[in-house]
């Protein structure tokens, strides 16, 4: 899945009165490395060369990276507790969710043969370093195996009566399914691009980023604070738009983006064909003519012509009915202030950034 | 993961007076389709091309095999609760660890770069035949995580107090860890058999075999009713050793197996270099005489140079010491009897068994 960058100066924005960005993200890391640390050791003593794979995977876990989704978690349960209660029994379900995403970024950079992740090199190329292609990518399949059996002990380690816990789960298994199901449509759309369309698109963006990044994390954080059945509905229209507004932001930065601030090639998904709704939508608004000089045209010419075609002004209206209808589900929500207004200002570093 | 066989007159052993080996199995398959057919109804909705791939993951499930773990799962919770208890409450807890082993055969096959399973296309094939190796890889990668995730929805539809699947869950994903771990060991072993020991060889034979086939699979059963503390030092040594031995017995066939028997290759471990016990001790009982001859010998050579170290009488010897003392801890259990015969005869078969 891709690597989508939040504006680094979301974290200020933040309302100080709960735990301020750094401060969660700082105690969901050292959690995440006790774990990791026990987890090592017992490996360690069976075999060193166990040891070593589970550093391997310890190093990807904790190399960094946005944290997005035990954020969005921390809302959805801050939404509901409100901003005196003590975040620690809840920790380890937050880590659990980075957990399970190191498996999926690590099973992802797989299936796209992505060589660097963070600016290093990812799971496959670390092994093959080791012992070669074949032993790389075998190596890579298990590495993320073990962090998404890891993101089970971890989330049995969470406080909290074992019948709420049964709730958690349900949500957790769901995001999980949408994530690998979202996954499926977009290896198979890259593969099968001429059967593409603006619906499958969105349906990727609907699973892989909307699902899997904000709605469920929202979703079963609220679940770890017990549940608010009146929640549950605001923060599906919230994550559902807002997740996709942020695919929908990154398709538009795929191609128009400033490299210089994207850190990625001019127009990266023109060079790989990757089908998004704004190049299907392209598709569907083109004249013959348009289409002609498309398959003729170079990448600059077809970022001409996607343009001609009024794709992206479709896109970035898409984007602002759902901005509004997700802020405006969210402010009908029975939901803590300090909550709604963290969960208002990282819409809008999700829906309107540079990279 | 290696696909070994128990022998088909097993199933007429086992006592009639709880459930038959036939209808336990018949059970879990049916537990099992209802389950698959509500996922994939679930994601036909979404999308078709996600009903599909939820379909082959189905087909890959249903296939068949011998549904060991649910059957040592099994025993191990009528060794607990007697002959009496009905089983429908625990049947989807069997089934989740037949959904685990999915996932297992799936990606091992997809590393083992295996083309068929159960005389059937593996899964990496199957999606290669719809949209080429690159998506076959990819999608075998998906339907492996799918399965995971989805035995844990399976195991969470156990009808058991929530205290009590908790423990269950604990044990389960030790035995994910040790199977992720054990074949960890194997594909570095292939990938790096000059650095191979005994040892090692030992240590992926009670990670993958024992601990993943028979021991938690055991105390998992064990838990699931309520769990009796006496009973899981007896399983962890029958599960050890029985698993060993059956590991070990497996190491002999690959090299004098009756492929009219088996199936296989003539010498298959031969082969393919696959460094096992077998191999490793003949290495280290081999005079200097004997390793040279070995480096230029052909498949049949090796086979009897193998047989002069000796090494093939110590593995049996190795054999014979593991069962011995499996069922002696069999034998001192407080066990219900018919479990107890069950697992008797299941250790026979498992080691004294001609493919």
């Amino acid at each position: 899945m891709a690597n989508h960058t939040l504006e680094g100066s979301r974290c200020e924005a933040i309302p100080r009165q709960s735990v301020s960005q750094r401060a969660l993200i700082g105690a969901v890391e050292g959690t995440l490395a006790d774990f990791l640390a026990s987890q090592i050791a017992a490996l360690d003593a069976v075999d060193p060369a166990l040891g070593g794979f589970a550093r391997t995977a310890r190093d990807l876990v904790m190399a960094g990276g946005k944290r997005l989704r035990p954020t969005f978690a921390y809302w959805g349960w801050r939404g509901v507790v409100g901003p005196t209660e003590p975040v620690e029994s809840v920790l380890p379900a937050f880590g659990a969710l980075e957990l399970m995403h190191t498996f999926a970024l690590v099973h992802d950079d797989l299936m796209d043969e992505s060589d660097t992740r963070r600016g290093r090199p990812t799971a496959h190329r670390i092994f093959a370093s080791q012992h070669g292609e074949h032993f790389g990518g075998s190596a890579a399949i298990l590495v993320g195996d073990l962090c998404l059996v890891w993101a089970d002990q971890l989330l049995s380690r969470t406080r909290l009566p074992a019948a709420t816990l049964l709730e958690v789960r349900d949500r957790y298994d769901r995001m999980r399914v949408e994530a690998i199901a979202g996954q499926y449509l977009d290896v198979l759309g890259e593969s099968d691009p001429a059967s593409w369309s603006v619906e499958r698109a969105l349906t990727v963006a609907r699973h892989k980023t909307a699902s899997y990044t904000i709605q469920w994390p929202l979703s079963f954080g609220a679940a770890l604070a017990g549940g608010d059945r009146r929640l549950d509905e605001a923060f599906r229209v919230y994550g559902t738009t807002i997740g996709e507004a942020f695919q929908l932001r990154d398709d538009m930065l795929g191609v128009y983006g400033d490299p210089a601030v994207t850190g990625k090639p001019a127009a990266d998904d023109l060079r790989t064909g990757k089908p998004t709704t704004l190049l299907m939508l392209a598709r569907r608004m083109s004249t013959d003519a348009q289409l002609a000089a498309f398959a003729d045209g170079d990448i600059a010419r077809r970022a001409q012509i996607i343009a001609e075609t009024g794709a992206p002004r479709r896109i970035e209206e898409m984007i602002r009915v759902r901005v509004d209808e997700g802020l405006a589900a969210l402010s009908e929500a029975p939901i803590h202030p300090d909550a709604r207004a963290a969960l208002i200002d990282l819409a809008t570093a999700a829906t309107q950034r540079p990279a």
